[in-house]
């Protein structure tokens, strides 16, 4: 096996998957999605009909231990209500920029099993789907450029320059990867963004209104949305 | 709870766990101890029994599940014989600096689960017992200089600063650790390094040599030893 993609079953790394299984071929492709807690499992069902769809190995790790003390809105363990609007009216509404849906630390977490399973499929090179968008704001400290240089560093470094890690669209929006992503026919109606785990997208949280804004920027409706509504 | 300590069992990581009581107070410290598929639980059971001796909270994670496909000749699912002889003498026998025992990308993991678990708590410091001769010879790439500050880095940025790391030895040998250790009346008879499961160390692998080494620096015999023989 060549490379790892960690796929959460929504646009960023469904698309990172595509560009990895045109440059290293589906047998030489796998990817992870990793439980942790999640009020729901819709994203899990994306990554498995995405994997699906590309017919490479999907790994899958419940992490969801790590998190049982923790007070992230995303998660089951939490009375707190799922938040509406965008990142910047959660964090004009609130005293700190962080925001409730931050889960603790998790994308470092998500990478560093994903550096132990890459290495131990004897892969070279981890792929994920951060973007530019992501840090914006620190509503999401674990997703900004300094993070993002920190851990490829320490997982170079830590994997004895065996791994490399791939950010693709670590300079990009999320408009631009949905442009990126149609010119290769990824099947964005399989992913799944949306907090909140109803029968189709609440059109109302704060990644329901990202992606609304990425596929409008590309002039065309959510394929999602016209799918399953 | 304001400090999380990464707790293996060990000598490094139990002087560690001293200290950090010392400075925070029992009940505002707490350790973690993970399992990941090694080949027996003498570790998990020295690290319950420090922790009892300290009267902390310890946490235990197990993440198995991460390492299943790894070949690494300290876990269960693996047929290849734990080698004696010291980290020097395993790099002279074999074509790469990187020993058999090395788990893929361990301790990037093992931060990572702890800087999660620790901001769940609302811990502000994270401490583990990383030490200058981990890394020496890069036997252990996720023990070296480098990859201890980008791992820090890492941690602190992608915590939103939330969450400091410490590293009280990095710069310390061994045989310093338990100068200090000793200074404190660090239960080192209830601390377990040896690779192999017996009923006492075998004091042929590398980990039982090292361990030898700073017990005879400072005049002392293993103290594990003289309580199990």
């Amino acid at each position: 096996m060549k490379a790892l993609i960690l796929l959460s079953g929504g646009i960023d790394s469904a698309t990172a998957l595509a560009l990895a299984v045109r440059r290293y071929g589906r047998a030489e492709t796998a990817a992870l999605c990793v439980s942790y807690g999640q009020k729901h499992d819709k994203e899990i069902q994306a990554a498995e009909a995405i994997a699906a769809h590309y017919g490479v190995v999907l790994k899958h790790i419940d992490l969801s231990a790590v998190f049982k003390d923790s007070g992230s809105s995303l998660l089951k363990g939490s009375d707190e209500a799922l938040p509406e609007g965008s990142y910047a009216e959660q964090q004009q509404a609130s005293d700190t920029q962080v925001v409730s849906t931050y889960v603790p630390y998790r994308n470092g977490l998500f990478l560093s099993v994903a550096a132990s399973v890459a290495l131990s499929l004897g892969c070279e090179s981890l792929w994920y789907g951060a973007h530019a968008d992501d840090g914006a704001g620190a509503a999401y400290p674990d997703c900004t450029p300094a993070f993002n240089r920190a851990i490829t560093d320490a997982i170079i470094e830590g994997s004895g320059h065996a791994l490399t890690v791939e950010a693709p669209f670590i300079g990009s929006a999320k408009a631009d990867i949905v442009n990126i992503g149609l010119s290769v026919s990824v099947p964005y109606e399989l992913t799944w963004s949306c907090y909140a785990g109803g029968e189709t997208p609440c059109g109302k949280c704060a990644t329901c209104i990202d992606r609304e804004k990425a596929f409008s920027a590309n002039g065309i409706a959510d394929p999602a949305l016209s799918t399953k509504q």
